[in-house]
């Protein structure tokens, strides 16, 4: 069987699940108003809530996500060829986090590679590993996906002086990483094969859907000289990404089913675009399109943490996964309209 | 012949090349000092040093080098099935520059691909447009490397205040992007092949040579509220660097040697690892080894501009590359130890 081999998977997701009234009650806001409108339940945060501490960094989650990954693929990290990093944030600029991870398993001579992305950079990333495994497929690497939003989140502001769009982010968004060990060809205990793994721009001329800035020692100083902070660091246009996501899920999902040729009756699990808790929960049944297809979805208790989404999920649906079903996975980044996908299927018996 | 093969390339340097007299006039430098210890002659800068406008994103330069690029190899932007765009200096998080330039160049259904890296960003880059290309040879790809410092270079600060190492940044950098065309097949008018296209970790256990943080709302507020800046943006151990960088290139020269089997007296030309002007030089002449390798080096007169240089490099080994001639790629990247490079071959007549 052809494909990207998944070998094992991990997760990280700091401390303990924030619920919506310890939320609400941090930030000035309604918990029921969380509940109805955005539907996200809990979410985890790399950043202490009460202190403001750094309890974690991106590279401490990835650690983990792939150490856990490493051991319930039962691989050393000696064999481990390459690694594939997808994240919106990472902890500096330079070292990557993919680098400093790799020195951190002892991949010595390892590739280390760090994809800039959003919701689309696992499977990204896992595009990158499918292409890196054809060409050698003996080998074996780890893709890792995560995002932690702590240096945009500024714990000492006066919440209640932020604009709903602005609030709706600190509800929508959360910390975590996911990993997997994939390889270019099956092994004992293989455990599903990706096929079709493919993203690409879908959105010509149409503005961004999201931006999330950085700032350097210019903006700063001239912040500081000025007393005056510049603009919003993150801005969504969620009419846009409303409007636009069931759209470019639609035409992934179709696209997947023309390219594998499954008829839609013979999958069984769907893995849907993770927004919010309330709009992923509509867009599954809106994407099932009449089959029985069941939606494997992490956001409602993760939160949106970005590079980690499709990871995670992949991780929930293994189980359910029973010899010879198959599943689809749509994700759509909304920053420059991005649609991915892949098809996943389990090995028989 | 297997391998990379190059069908055209292109650069954008934005404005007019900053001599030393000019730079070392705006920071209060010797520029006497500068043309003894450093040896960069000029370099380019996105941001205008008088008035401190930003004039060039790191998009805008990317974007014409990749259109220049694509008219060297007279490729139609419809032909490029995906791009991958190196830099360790983002215009912002999200969207990536990789997805904006692609809409530009109206790639609509293409790849996008943006790796966080430094100076071995563009043969990383390099290795995965082979990757992609291996399974697909009829494909062609676009490879794009960039910096730009305008966000971590506040002209209106007291430059005469700051620290020898953080002085030493502003003369060794530079902004600029280079672009190639690549194919998996030759076509009329390839121009060369690159073949041993690699990059491994090579430092384990070590501290990074170079740190670049970037800042968020979180930082940025707690600035502004204590009115005192966070640390150093950027750091670099010029110690580890001088004594690191050539032992890794080395290791990657003779690497290089025993895996294309090449005698080294069949090899014209090297392009060596682009560090300051004087150590490039320095560099060069250990790594010819007794052989008449000719150097081709440009970092002299463009500064360290990362991910772009070894892409301008090839852009300047081109024209002097007679049918059938050989050179050698050796880049260094100092955040986490990372040693690169290639072989690069002309067609034979």
């Amino acid at each position: 069987m052809s494909g990207l081999h998944l070998l094992g998977c991990g997760s990280a997701l700091p401390g303990e699940p924030v619920g919506n009234e310890r939320l609400a009650d941090r930030l000035g806001l309604s918990s029921a108003w969380v509940e109805t409108f955005i539907g996200t339940r809990t979410r985890h945060f790399a950043v202490d809530l009460d202190s403001g501490r750094v309890r974690w960094t991106l590279e401490d989650l990835c650690t983990d996500a792939a150490d856990r990954a490493l051991a319930d693929a039962g691989t050393e990290a000696s064999e481990v060829a390459f690694v594939v990093l997808a994240t919106a944030t990472p902890d500096a600029l330079m070292p990557t986090v993919a680098a400093l991870l790799a020195d951190r398993l002892g991949l010595d001579g390892a590739a280390a590679y760090q994809i800039q992305s959003g919701c689309s950079g696992a499977l990204q990333a896992l595009a990158l590993a499918d292409a890196l495994l054809a060409a050698r497929p003996d080998r074996v690497g780890l893709v890792v996906g995560g995002d932690v939003c702590s240096k945009h989140l500024d714990l000492d502001q006066d919440f209640h002086r932020l604009p709903p769009d602005a609030l709706v982010n600190h509800v929508l968004f959360g910390d975590g990483a996911g990993a997997v060990v994939v390889g270019g060809r099956p092994r004992p205990g293989s455990r599903a094969v990706l096929g079709h793994i493919e993203h690409r721009l879908a959105g010509p001329g149409l503005p961004p859907g999201q931006r999330v800035e950085w700032y350097g020692t210019a903006e700063l100083s001239g912040a500081l000289r000025s007393g005056t902070p510049p603009g919003p660091a993150v801005t969504e246009d969620y009419k846009a990404v409303e409007h636009r996501v069931p759209l470019l899920a639609r035409a992934e999902r179709d696209d997947l089913l023309a390219a594998s040729g499954w008829p839609p009756e013979t999958v069984g699990h769907l893995l849907p675009p993770q927004l919010s808790g309330r709009m992923t929960a509509r867009l599954a049944s809106e994407l099932r399109a009449g089959f029985e297809w069941e939606p494997v979805s992490c956001v409602a208790e993760t939160g949106n943490n970005g590079n980690a989404l499709v990871l995670l999920q992949l991780e929930r649906l293994l189980p359910k996964l029973d010899p010879g079903r198959r599943a689809l996975v749509l994700a759509v980044e909304s920053s420059k309209w991005i649609r991915a996908g892949c098809t996943v299927e389990a090995p028989h018996g």
